[in-house]
């Protein structure tokens, strides 16, 4: 039985162990949570253990713990690659849009349902199935093995960056590869080769020291949450185009070539608008919904409020109002030079009459890596192997942070083997995972281990 | 004696009498008060009684009681007054911000705190011991006199209007008089003669149907959040002018007259500014603090909310957002044509790939009296006689629907005889009635009486 077949017969068993590791709440940003985040590090320690490597331990940080174990039986000639996964989720909410509890895992057809399905437990958890594999039948894997997963990815990797500093030498490899993307669809096989970058921003406007009247002072005091949506409306024209003052500047614009070979990824309109849940598209004019998602910087408000929520009218002229805004940036915008562009423009806006805070709670690079390294080829072809079919070279609009962290810490460049659907639901309700991509990700992993050897720079 | 003799040496009962009924929980929004709404209302009609009206009654209503009671002893030719009050009072929470509970009235210096002090059983209560200073002086009042105590001011008066409607015949009046306003100051007596009206819509905003991961749609979906941003943005100009076509189509101009009267009132920006708790004032270009504050119609955010609004970061897309807008609105502005236009305006201006549904919440009528009738001259000439100083007319912030009620139903004007200070805390702990003010109100009231069958219109 070779390494394949192994991860055939066992897919039964491997269902089990995701669903007992989705069915803990390791909600990061939720202190009450806590004692989950311990609970799901030492539960992947242990797994990893079992699944052959002999170093496997919870590594402790200023926030949550790092998972972090390694194999390393293949030899110094051998490729040593460093698998970064995370192991915190986001929180549920809201609750009563689930049609099952959220911890609870369910199986439904071909789809698990639970937060962090596929993102990112799911994922992180193809390649400790896939060392398994190797160790069972083989022995050991082809390649030297490092894993890092981490529990702050949620709430923005706070301790990560200081954490890869820290351990360079003990994280030292020549690739990384991440599972926390997707492909396609799930007969169409992509290797994301460039992630957006991200700013994100609480902003804080304060009109009058206390709530007022708006009958006794309407119209002669100006409101917070009026001047907030104006200066939000100044943000972006009604096309997405960003008015924001040298936002462009350091954007690297798309070649043809680029464009062409973006374009070959096969897109359904209907289908999109079908999975977004819209009638109609919208954004950049000049631009394709591909592009506009992966390639083009965008900005969006995340959430908004200030005055009277509850039920019915009060008449309150409020102190003040907030908003959550957030940019997802492409190569070579600098994070923190837009956040300071984003703080200076809003200032510049805010109306005389009252005091505007901008505070910046996240950011991240972008990233783009090389679509000819070996590793990529690798990649390529184990993709191509499991999904009979070529994968198509994508760009991914969200963030991973620490592809940016790798780069620059340990100079090495990360591959992303997604597994995921675009239709996951990642950070919404009723996120799931496909399990048929579960188990052909496992494929793919073992497949990626077993070629990386054999290709030359 | 005379009755305003009779008012000045009887002060100390008087005061008494306004501490029982103060120290009755008449609170109408908590269903456990209902008992206490029953004995505040009964015990009103005692002294309606006591004070010499032949006719007084606790009349039920599909809410709260009215009480009502008439004394029609100055014959057919002499004007009839309908008074208006209310017995109900706001809650007191919070309660551990009061100095004295609520419920047990404290005299302290010239001012007496309690729950409902000022608004409005003290106001109220001045119109009974006016009608009994008459009784036991001139034997019964020179106008005839009808009252009009309602429970349900504090909760928006639901059972109001039907009951006005329902008893129009028995109600039916020369001019209605409302003790629940302010004067300027103790030493400046000012008479209301125009109220804004209301309109409140909840707006909301749908985007996508369900909540998106900003990273992977942002660019390409239209986020509700910032949809509505730039919609309230389109409402009014930085300066507050309102942007809905048709809006200030039925406004009733201020004439050079009206804005020279309006002026006479002593206003302090300094202590405006620190009272309201901003740094600078705001609003329409051309227009003073107090004409922009009761003159002209104005708009509102009152709340806003949408998306991730805990702490911490999401980069959720969201599907909705949601926005509670009000307008204050003046002669001759009609709340549903506006509440229309609103709505109209919105749906116009929301982008395609959003839908956008607008609900009215609330609205009630604007209200504006002759400055000349003879009610008015006499009110006018009633305050200038007690306070020793002209009565400067102004105009409120705020809306009193019962005004445009009365004008609708039973067509009549409204004269606001208000006796509060601004600094009285209504809704607020603390509360507290000015007692010189009491007394004076009594005795302006009286001279009101007998003023009004002395001019002809």
């Amino acid at each position: 039985m070779d390494a394949i077949e192994y991860a055939h017969a066992n897919q039964a068993r491997f269902l089990a162990e995701l669903i007992d590791l989705l069915s803990i709440p390791s909600i990061s940003a939720q202190p009450e949570h806590k004692p989950d985040m311990k609970r799901a590090a030492t539960w992947l320690c242990e797994k990893l253990l079992a699944a052959g490597c002999p170093t496997a331990e919870v590594m402790p940080t200023a926030g949550h713990p790092v998972v972090y174990a390694e194999w390393l039986a293949a030899g110094p000639v051998a490729p040593t690659i460093l698998v970064y996964g995370h192991y915190d989720v986001q929180p549920p909410d809201p609750l009563n849009e689930w049609r099952t509890p959220p911890f609870q895992p369910a199986a439904v057809g071909d789809d698990l349902f639970a937060r962090g399905a596929s993102d990112d437990k799911g994922q992180a958890y193809v390649h400790v199935k896939a060392v398994e594999a190797f160790k069972e039948t083989a022995g050991a894997p082809p390649v030297n093995v490092k894993c890092i997963f981490e529990g702050e990815e949620e709430i923005g990797s706070p301790s990560l960056a200081p954490f890869i500093r820290e351990h360079a030498d003990l994280l030292a490899a020549d690739v990384a590869v991440i599972s926390d993307s997707h492909i396609l669809d799930k007969d169409t096989p992509s290797v994301v080769y460039a992630l957006r970058g991200l700013t994100y921003v609480e902003v804080e406007v304060t009109g009058p020291d206390h709530d007022l009247h708006s009958g006794i002072y309407g119209g002669a005091v100006c409101n917070p949450i009026n001047a907030l949506c104006r200066m939000i409306a100044k943000l972006q024209d009604d096309e997405g185009h960003i008015a924001i003052p040298g936002f462009y500047d350091r954007v690297r614009a798309l070649d043809a070539d680029e464009r062409a070979e973006l374009a070959k990824a096969p897109f359904d309109r209907e289908a999109w608008l079908a999975e977004a849940g819209v009638k109609a598209d919208w954004g950049e004019l000049g631009y394709t919904i591909v592009e506009r998602t992966t390639a083009r910087p965008t900005l969006d408000v995340n959430g908004i409020w200030g005055g009277y929520i509850e039920p019915g009218a009060k008449t309150v002229l409020p102190g003040k109002a907030f908003a959550k805004i957030s940019t997802r940036l492409v190569p070579d915008q600098d994070p923190a030079r837009i956040t300071q562009l984003i703080r200076d423009y809003l200032l510049e806006i805010a109306p005389p009459e009252v005091s505007v805070e901008v505070r910046s709670l996240h950011s991240a690079d972008s990233a783009i890596v090389r679509r000819d390294s070996p590793a990529m080829q690798a990649a390529f072809q184990a993709y191509a192997e499991v999904f009979g079919k070529e994968p198509i070279f994508e760009r991914g609009g969200g963030s991973i942070p620490v592809v940016a962290t790798l780069q620059k810490v340990l100079g090495i460049e990360t591959i992303l083997m997604g597994f995921g659907l675009p239709d996951d639901r990642l950070h919404s309700p009723n996120e799931k995972l496909h399990l048929p991509n579960f188990y052909k990700g496992i494929e793919t992993v073992i497949h990626f281990m077993e070629m990386l050897p054999q290709i030359e720079e």
